[in-house]
């Protein structure tokens, strides 16, 4: 098997350095498209056989070094009894949004039978794989999953989310813990049905400030993590926005830090020490730029990673749609091409 | 006149920190609301009246220690030859957005008389506040208001305005001279009709890379600063999301840098250096929270800020519609009641 990603998220040395990319089942793919022309997303998410066709085509097409299931940061909000659905073209929407701290109350426990659909599209993706790469199980954070269920879609200045957070704090925690034990569980199933690492995606955490996070996300996050490294498999924790989050992100313990672009690779990894390996951080605009410009850029982060083991290289957020193809496959070339010339021990 | 402001910005001691707000005429309160009932947010900006009236509105109902003139930030993209319009809900939208270098060509060039509304705004405003408080003139940065022409609106990702400034550098940097002239010439006739501060508004400058900022916006920045100071007053320039790009910032030469909630003060201000004042920094969401924590969290920045001259409090960003009105006013009292209390010298 290909083992460079699982070894680089170990810190162990690699031959060259491994990518894979958020997203790299999506829209700018024609194969994707056409299953989309016919299924609804949460259709693909939930239909095994679908949701392992998806995440195959990326693996079919390009050299990447790891695997994602295809699935959505929100489903696990579903058996908690939260109503979920994808409008065409406004992204995701929570037809029931929590506004009151007694809704926190009446929210479902879930147990493993909840995600037995998740379980089965991870077993077939591993039997399709045949170990030719690792594949990775995620799950949404937290906070980002509590920002979707209280704002009831996307936001650009999270005013409900901290406004819950600061005015009914003890509502707010119980909502995190209830969060956590829904997404224990769903990366259990995952876990056990063959994910071979895991990825957590706290994407909009870095809204907000550092003594926030502090306060009524990190020992959440910690907690959760905690119990995810205990069932065996490396963890993934990303963010965006996080500059000033990362010395407290560090702290969660995961066994991988994602970055995004607004922190150069080397200035946030001494920030967070060299116990800790590192993902990303290519800004997936750079993907629309010309070539040159995208070989100048990968080999800049490569260079920012240096000789160090535990460097996987990634975008600094999912692919965008409408990226052009071919870059996706010239920027996966540029990433093997010079982390080989660049000695990386083995 | 109450000179605490102006004299922050030149970091001399002040009897007490000086307090205003970024969109501190708006949405959230009822007169706004009744003025905007009746006319256009362009008609309100452009009618020098109705633009100096909302202006006084916080004056007369708050006690804050600067006014900032009623103005949009797209407004000198209009005589550039480019079509802006305010959709109810939607935010600010440019009909024929910029996306071919040539179109850059063709952007008029802008002469004072363009902006005379602006100046005759400027000028009753400060007839009204009767030397109350000092009056701030500001404008867009060339990034975020290119940002805008070439998205045609507000944006997630930025995807086309960093693919027009990656694949047709020339073309940009074309652009922002272009813009640059623009807003010097709007910030001189503001400066000429008695505004005594410019702040310049590079809200969206945080989604670049430091690389890219460096390359792509630093010097047009540094070029428009020098010449607006050139004209003797201070410039306080401000963004979000800028935990990264501050050291750069630090060399565009203004005299203070506006800060969000996302950086701690204290960390922020020593990144910076000591020879530079600062602006913020309050999470916007924090008006919305309890009146005891909006307190607990102005005393934090007051101390975080310490006994040195040069902080002046504001939010990280602009207050949010909906913002309970006796909130902004119970966060200027806790501004004044804390700093005086802080032995701040004079």
């Amino acid at each position: 098997m290909n083992d460079r990603f699982l070894r680089a998220c170990r810190r162990e040395p690699v031959d060259r350095t491994p990518v894979w990319f958020m997203r790299q089942a999506g829209r700018y793919m024609k194969e994707y498209q056409l299953i989309r022309a016919r299924h609804g997303i949460l259709d693909v998410c939930k239909t095994p056989d679908l949701a392992a066709q998806v995440t195959l085509q990326p693996i079919e097409r390009f050299a990447v070094d790891a695997a994602i299931i295809f699935a959505d940061i929100l489903l696990p909000l579903e058996p908690m009894g939260l109503d979920v659905a994808f409008l065409e073209g406004e992204g995701p929407v929570i037809r029931n949004p929590l506004r009151q701290a007694q809704a926190v109350n009446s929210l479902r426990p879930v147990n493993h039978e909840a995600f037995r659909f998740s379980g089965e599209a991870i077993r077939r993706t591993r039997a399709m794989l045949a170990d030719r790469v690792p594949l990775i199980g995620f799950a949404g954070a937290p906070f980002t999953l509590a920002s979707y269920a209280i704002e009831g879609g996307s936001s650009r200045s999270y005013v409900t989310t901290k406004t819950f957070m600061y005015a009914q704090p003890r509502a707010w925690h119980q909502l995190m813990q209830k969060l956590v034990h829904t997404i224990i569980t769903y990366l259990q199933v995952q876990i056990c049905a063959g994910a071979q690492a895991i990825q957590i995606f706290d994407s909009w955490v870095g809204c907000l400030a550092p003594g926030d996070y502090e306060e009524y996300v990190f020992p959440h996050v910690q907690a959760m993590i905690e119990a995810i490294r205990a069932e065996g498999v490396p963890v993934i924790y990303f963010g965006t926005g996080t500059a000033t989050l990362l010395p407290l992100m560090r702290r969660v313990g995961s066994d991988v830090i994602g970055l995004d672009w607004r922190v150069p690779l080397d200035e946030a990894w001494a920030v967070l020490g060299h116990e800790v390996a590192v993902q990303g951080n290519l800004d997936p605009v750079v993907l629309f730029a010309p070539l040159v410009e995208i070989e100048r850029r990968v080999h800049d982060i490569l260079v920012r990673a240096g000789q160090r083991p535990g460097h996987i290289f990634n975008l600094g957020h999912g692919i965008l749609p409408g990226t052009p193809v071919d870059h996706v496959a010239a920027t996966i070339e540029y990433v093997h091409k010079h982390s080989q010339h660049s000695h990386i021990r083995r």
